[in-house]
């Protein structure tokens, strides 16, 4: 079996319908997103927003060239525990024909190494406890559910 | 019973070692740390960070003309949820003698309400299990304890 050729890279505004539909292609963002063309302009919006960020990295890959999963990164400065950086990873997606191959694994393990580069000491994320393989996977990672994960909807 | 005068601002370089001082001052903040002076220079570079960055805001509150708690935002945008902002709620401290005089539940309500006027649509924090009254606290507060907060230190 070849080992399938994997390019990560920063996302261009071009690959932000492809985005947008693996946002919207998922149990609890099918009733959040809206995937329909002409891209609502709130995603523009944002993705202007993350690019002119320079603590924010949205970022896709591709596997044998065809544009195959999504996360952003944000690195995020802070006082605590000796002004520590921290790396947060958000809006994880993988599109439908790329899942269950171990993508996902190579996508944590890639932005754990961005975190680390970026001279984080702390990597967190938050997981929906109605994805309940999630928990697991990411204590595969070395993830400790240590914390609450608490919302406000405003 | 007089109401207590309160000015939330942002934070500046003279109060940082009375913001590392509550840090420190906090039954986990103890060991993670260095509450010295001269100040360890990590805390003043991550200072610097945080004032360089437009979607972070270091605040601190005075009551009665003293420093009393200081906590930070983050502004972060996103694609997921209609291209939505978060507003995320990091390091809350009071300096002990404010505690238990419903201060926290001023600083929350100022952090939601400048979320808000950011534009977010979402406001977010983790709270660790080992501090079991605050989970209570932040759903008297409207936060929901939908997710796992997953930690790894690198």
């Amino acid at each position: 079996m070849t080992e399938p050729q994997r390019v990560f890279r920063r996302a261009r505004l071009a690959d932000l319908p492809a985005i947008v539909a693996m946002l919207a292609d998922d149990t609890l963002g099918a009733s959040r997103e809206d995937a329909t063309i002409p891209l609502n302009p709130r995603y523009t919006a944002a993705f202007d927003a993350i690019q002119q960020d320079p603590n924010q990295f949205l970022a896709v890959v591709e596997q044998d060239s065809q544009l195959a999963g999504c996360l952003q990164l944000s690195f995020i400065p802070g006082l605590s525990r000796l002004g520590q950086w921290r790396g947060q990873i958000e809006s994880v997606r993988i599109a439908s024909p790329f899942r269950n191959a171990g993508l996902g694994r190579a996508m944590f393990e890639w932005a754990i190494d961005q975190c680390r580069s970026q001279g984080c000491s702390l990597v967190q994320l938050t997981t929906d406890r109605a994805r309940p393989d999630a928990r697991r996977f990411y204590e595969s990672l070395g993830f400790t559910a240590s914390h609450d994960g608490m919302k406000l909807s405003l």
